[in-house]
């Protein structure tokens, strides 16, 4: 993926989104000492940065995806947002997803008109389905993390903040399958080379981590964790080679670190951010990250959080 | 208070205050059928619009605040604002609060310094301790909402939308004194006179709604509200000539209309907000709004709701 790749993805996505804000933090300036940032994704329609790469993905084929469809496969926050994206241009969306997804991610997608296919809960089984409909449809499959449209889409929030921020910064980044960290640090790299990029994953799913250990993308057996967004077994090939060569370091955070990063910008911030969108502050607020006196960019990815669960995450505080 | 007033309060806070965004609502857009703005003041320090009026009044005469002291009452917004502000400014405040008070305002206040005065739980009681400890002390009296520098800081909200929205649009205020409506309308009624203002109240306390019919300010008696911050029994002098003025409606919503206006801004567009800086969504979602086709935007004006109280709302939802 070429930096003219997310300067084109930028412009073709000017229409469908708006820039979403960037805040400073006084809550997690003050708590961790820092200058603190938060790049609200969690505001974008659907309720993640998944909208980026889905219009993306979609507006680069359009005739295609117009033509045949689409099909693309998801742990949820990526199958709302190509419903989302498809309601928007007119396409037929079908999205495998696995039986055991957020419930909430199921339902959102349905309601915005997207064809949900459930598969069983493997990895195998969701892609042998997504591969045998694109076969038999000749729908355009869009891939969640690991192509160039999808990392040049999910690289304009690196151009954004490149934009937004003067001094230069440390962003922390979620991954799950590496594309949104692909995209920003291939164009933060590349406009804003003294930036640092610090990926982040929890410590159930470590599989990013493990596979920069030994050299090449390996498979690791998922624990249970409540960042159901982040669940990704392998690393792409594409956002491997790119995290091995653009990334700056990557960080494990525990679950009751998550659970506590959710409370706190739910209780401090007054932001709901879902556990997979909040593990940069919980690896800042865990004193994980050593910002060298920079400003700190945290990534919050999305806001789908079931109610009941940010309910129960609220009352435990207190008991 | 005049336009003049209210662009120095900008210069005057622009050392302190970033300027809040102004997000587009997808979900209540498509909810309610216009195009949904939200002004984020619950992403303000202290989690409310309230740091304006208090930094301006600290402001403007700040060698009597540095010497003597401030002293401020409040039902808790302005009580944080007051302390977050004066030790921004290395100002000594005390805050006279009722014993009622919400909690999470009480505890807040005391975190960020403030001297917390806690008196019974009337607004007469509350405003003897004041003006006492204005006699006794000396200390600089910081109006909630009734004085031309607390407007003149409300005023700033105006200038700000004024500046982020080019088409004409109508814009829901909460009221509880009056201050925030009065300031908003005075700074759009000059620069931007097309634009429409609205007042939201909780049928539980409609003090100005009922002051504005009878031609002059009334006491009302405030039924239990989880509005917290919206509770002043009677309009200011000021304020009240102001929305007599300016103000082009007032509406009144129910308690059941305000939970599902946090519990949807919570679900749906992932922000925490607290009761009273939800009303106006709350008028919205429940059809007593009719924008005609205009852009709308919503002030969402405080963030400061316990996450216990959070958590059971929420939870309502499912049960």
């Amino acid at each position: 993926m070429t930096i003219e790749q997310a300067r084109q993805a930028r412009e073709r996505l000017k229409p469908y989104l708006r820039t979403t804000p960037l805040v400073f933090s006084e809550p997690l300036s003050r708590a961790t000492g820092n200058r603190v940032w938060l790049k609200l994704e969690s505001l974008q329609p659907t309720g993640a940065f998944k909208v980026r790469p889905a219009l993306n993905g979609m507006l680069v084929h359009l005739d295609q995806a117009r033509k045949a469809g689409v099909i693309a496969s998801s742990s949820g926050n990526f199958a709302q947002a190509v419903a989302y994206a498809a309601r928007q241009l007119g396409v037929s969306a079908q999205i495998v997803m696995m039986k055991n997804s957020s419930p909430l991610k199921i339902e959102g997608t349905r309601r915005l008109g997207g064809d949900v296919v459930l598969c069983e809960n493997t990895f195998k089984d969701r892609w042998e389905t997504t591969f045998r409909i694109e076969r038999e449809s000749g729908r355009l499959l869009l891939h969640p993390y690991d192509s160039e449209e999808t990392i040049a889409g999910d690289a304009t929030i690196g151009l954004e903040l490149s934009e937004q921020l003067d001094s230069d910064f440390t962003v922390l980044v979620p991954i799950s399958g590496g594309g949104l960290i692909s995209g920003i640090a291939s164009a933060l790299k590349a406009e804003r080379p003294a930036c640092k990029v610090i990926g982040v994953q929890p410590a159930a799913n470590g599989s990013m981590k493990k596979s920069i250990e030994q050299g090449r993308p390996v498979t690791v057996t998922p624990a249970p964790s409540i960042a159901d967004a982040l669940v990704v077994a392998t690393p792409g090939e594409r956002t491997f080679a790119i995290v091995q060569k653009l990334v700056d370091d990557l960080v494990l955070v525990e679950e009751e670190e998550i659970a506590t990063a959710v409370r706190t910008l739910a209780g401090e911030q007054k932001l709901v951010v879902e556990p997979g969108g909040a593990v940069g502050v919980a690896a800042l607020l865990a004193g994980k990250v050593q910002p060298a006196g920079r400003d700190l960019v945290c990534i919050l990815s999305g806001g789908n959080i079931q109610p009941s669960k940010l309910a129960e995450l609220l009352a435990a505080e207190l008991s």
